[in-house]
């Protein structure tokens, strides 16, 4: 399998040289490999944003891409590092949810923690990015073997994904995401919609706003206007046409709406 | 042509993971093209923005290269999506003034309205940036031939450049742009400067501040003095020796100004 | 010497276009080059976090590769553009300070003051970046030799890194940095404790603040107490499990600490 491609998706922001030093040790090892920033922009700690912005890229890469997370709030402890193998990539990071939707999603064939020191740099305990991370991916990139890596990994952290809730003629689902953009990226895949009910003659409500009908494209609204489509990340948006839909419902991560089917 | 290079300029932050799925589909489609980061923090919807980053950045690259654009406000409406081959580049895009000085600036050759799905991935109506131009961007790359991807295209739409305007011994201008340093970027070639009058007898007012000569450089004033000089994107800027003229000044975009010449 | 990697560091942030044209230019000078952003987001004009930033990471990177660092308030000044030649790597940027941990950690063979216009590209005196250093970087991957881009550097300037000062059983340091997780990086080697005095019997004094351990690792405080570590800098860092010691201690950059011992 062709490994030269490794991802890098962190919290490091673009100060601090973080950054820098991850690329700098990954070119050292493997001068080949290519490294792809997906974004460094993760909020401080959120391991929950880390998973769902790796599961929204991680499978459009070519196989056998690496992809590297670090968003590692428990960097130091006794929380796992880990390799995962799936049959199409290998993801490498903290054992603390960050591929939470890589579980549910692929089919995994190795998981490996990373204990053998031999493949580190250093004996940081703050930066396992930089020292432990960063040579394992750049050594397997090289054709070293999972398992010259570590021992088979304990159980692993998942987050609990919030699953939309069906009761008779109601769906009940939660804001999983809002991006840049102000869109509200909701936990309901678009297929639950029509095993539920019917589309014609349904409404969805969050907060005080009803709609009425799923749209195909944002430009369908008048500019502002609050309308549900299913976006490019599967799952059924609430937006707003060249405006911000969380702006205007003042609706964040984790907060509740429904589906209301006639019949 | 040696079509190797692919950059991007994008208003997708650095979240959400829309940047990672549009670098892994090209990636996947040809895995031996260089894709060049420009910027995705162009603020959300502004195609204005995107035209003028491009502008500043997309002549220094080796012949050939493919300049992808995706701030697409109007993305599943029936506007266009482009693929503009001129002498020197390619450009793939939305047809929402992204590329309006690309048309001032370049030789065209061809426009493509990428109509053929044979390119596209998926069919999404919310993300033509991974499903539309990556493809069609590594497609190219590969060598596929301009005429593969659709069927020429309609008159293209172009924003209104501002020109400034001569009205005797005055030149009146506005403010084009004003960078993360507070310069403001004027929409004044300094060649007009000197058909009008001679530069040694003017003012530039702005405002209530009056600028009485054009400097060669920030440093010829003291720490925060206003001055104008002749810009590296070749148009005359007001700015301040190590401080912003944005704050000192409070002027922002579409701000206007003039330059007086006593003869 | 294998010079095929230019880093950049730079306070470009991701608007505006310059970073683009610095690319375009480096890349079409030498397409072969493999241009690695280490950071955009260096504070407007902010010389010591470019110094900073750049200690951090340029040693992780692999022999030959050029260092290229684009904080330049001077530009279009007398001041010196510096191409510095160590054992290990090349340093390309203003002479204003931005090399001054190179200077202290590195063996220096020589240092050129880059004043041949035959490897720039125009004649710009406000964007060095764009038409100084970036050509002079890219023709050295080509292998141009250091002297033809100029004759040697006069003496450099040198940012006073602030040292620890010890007065007999007290250490007194100060805050050289905070990162984006709010980790008070300070000046004092982890060395210079146990030189002094016994670890055993100490306390860190930091406003009110007392610390009276040395941890291993940040997940060892309960989560947002603080605590003292020796962080991936190699420096003594004051930080929060999770949380930010910057907004906790309500601290800053230059703010001051001192370690007291009992023996």
């Amino acid at each position: 399998m062709n490994r030269k491609i490794i991802t890098l998706t962190t919290d490091f922001g673009t100060q601090a040289g973080y950054l820098g030093a991850v690329k700098g040790v990954i070119l050292k090892i493997n001068p080949e490999t290519r490294v792809v920033d997906i974004s460094h922009g993760i909020e401080p700690y959120d391991v929950w944003e880390a998973a769902f912005v790796l599961r929204n890229s991680y499978r459009f890469f070519p196989q056998g891409t690496i992809h590297m997370v670090v968003v590692d709030p428990g960097v130091g402890s006794a929380r796992q590092a880990l390799l995962i193998i799936s049959d199409n990539f290998a993801f490498i990071g903290p054992d603390n949810g960050v591929f939470s939707f890589v579980y549910e999603d692929e089919k995994i064939l190795k998981m490996i923690n990373t204990s053998n020191p031999r493949y580190f740099i250093g004996k940081s305990s703050t930066f396992h990015g930089r020292d432990v991370f960063a040579p394992v991916a750049a050594y397997l990139s090289l054709g070293v073997k999972p398992e010259e890596f570590g021992t088979e990994a304990k159980e692993c952290l998942k987050l609990k994904i919030p699953s939309p809730e069906v009761e008779g003629k109601i769906i009940k689902g939660e804001i999983l995401w809002v991006d840049r953009f102000g869109n509200l990226i909701t936990n309901l895949d678009h297929n639950l919609v029509n095993k539920v009910g019917s589309e014609k003659d349904f409404q969805i409500v969050i907060g005080k706003k009803i709609i009425k009908k799923i749209s195909a494209s944002y430009y369908e609204g008048r500019e502002d206007e609050i309308l549900a489509l299913v976006g490019s990340s599967g799952f059924l948006e609430i937006s707003a046409n060249q405006g911000s839909a969380e702006e205007i419902l003042k609706k964040k991560r984790g907060d509740k709406f429904r589906i209301e089917f006639k019949k």
